[in-house]
């Protein structure tokens, strides 16, 4: 159960959004940028990067989240992610990946944690600066996330077809609640 | 030295909010409602608890810079900040504050280390549900601006005037950047 009351049944982050939409828009929109907007990275790529430190942060709605979302939009599918969220170096992604997850990694411990080697070696492997800024801020962003999502203790759901649904409705509509979409219909 | 090329000499984190507007704004929107939107805690308390995480954290420019800012805002001035970030528990502040604290502890840490028990006390002590919330993503936002900022390795002056002036340039223009200020003057 939740430790506040919410104005809502949604779980996870849903329910906090709705509860306090002033700090739910920023947060929509920082998200929408960071996982869907003009990016070099792949849409896929970046939720692999949030599921990866979701899973690090041991936060269960997040990591079914991003993990479906990825999932959806990665050729490996479901198998790929468990793959890198079980030994990300090890799994079958391109050097430049490798690179920007080592980074999530640390990240995911402290900031402090990304060394210049990590870095080094990130873009030897062909990560641009703006990716390895995006990969940062996308790992510094879950650490809000799954800390906001678990402190307020939040429902998560057991059943993986819900998060295979959510990840449909995301992929579909993005992370900006409706009202922020010209045009949108209802909720 | 910062790990990327950034577009200023600007320190800390106001040098990445350039770099990337796109994210700069919802992240400057997303501090400006959490730190001085209308709140039942003073702006004072909130730095204060901005403070607290970010010395947790060990990100010294955001430790200097929010301790700074909570310093100017609280009476107990900066003397009472280095007694809270040197013992909370111990502290001059109201019961509700130190219950509080004791869940911005719990967030730098986990989201699943704010307990039953943690979340009881500060209600029982007179914290609302969403003082609660609020404190919770407060503590939550700072593992993400202290993340960013070491893991880019951006610049932290070590002259505490810096610091001081940038306090005061918060308090009397808060956090949006000011194209997003109507009437504004530049920059």
């Amino acid at each position: 159960m939740p430790h506040i009351t919410l104005n809502s049944q949604e779980p996870g982050i849903r329910g906090l959004l709705r509860y306090r939409p002033e700090t739910g828009r920023p947060i929509s929109e920082l998200t929408e940028v960071l996982l869907r907007g003009p990016s070099t990275l792949t849409r896929g790529e970046r939720e692999l990067i949030a599921a990866h430190v979701s899973a690090l942060n041991e936060c269960r709605y997040c990591t079914a989240s991003h993990s479906a979302t990825a999932a959806a939009q990665l050729p490996g599918g479901m198998a790929l992610v468990e793959q890198v969220r079980a030994d990300a170096d090890g799994a079958p992604v391109s050097a430049k990946l490798k690179g920007l997850l080592a980074i999530t990694a640390a990240v995911q411990r402290s900031g402090r944690d990304v060394t210049d080697d990590l870095v080094t070696q990130a873009r030897a492997a062909g990560a641009t600066d703006l990716e390895i800024h995006d990969t940062v801020l996308i790992a510094a962003a879950f650490c809000m996330m799954n800390r906001y999502v678990d402190g307020l203790a939040t429902i998560a759901p057991e059943d993986p077809a819900v998060y295979a649904a959510g990840a449909q409705r995301l992929i579909s509509q993005g992370y900006l609640p409706p009202s922020s979409e010209p045009g949108a219909q209802g909720d």
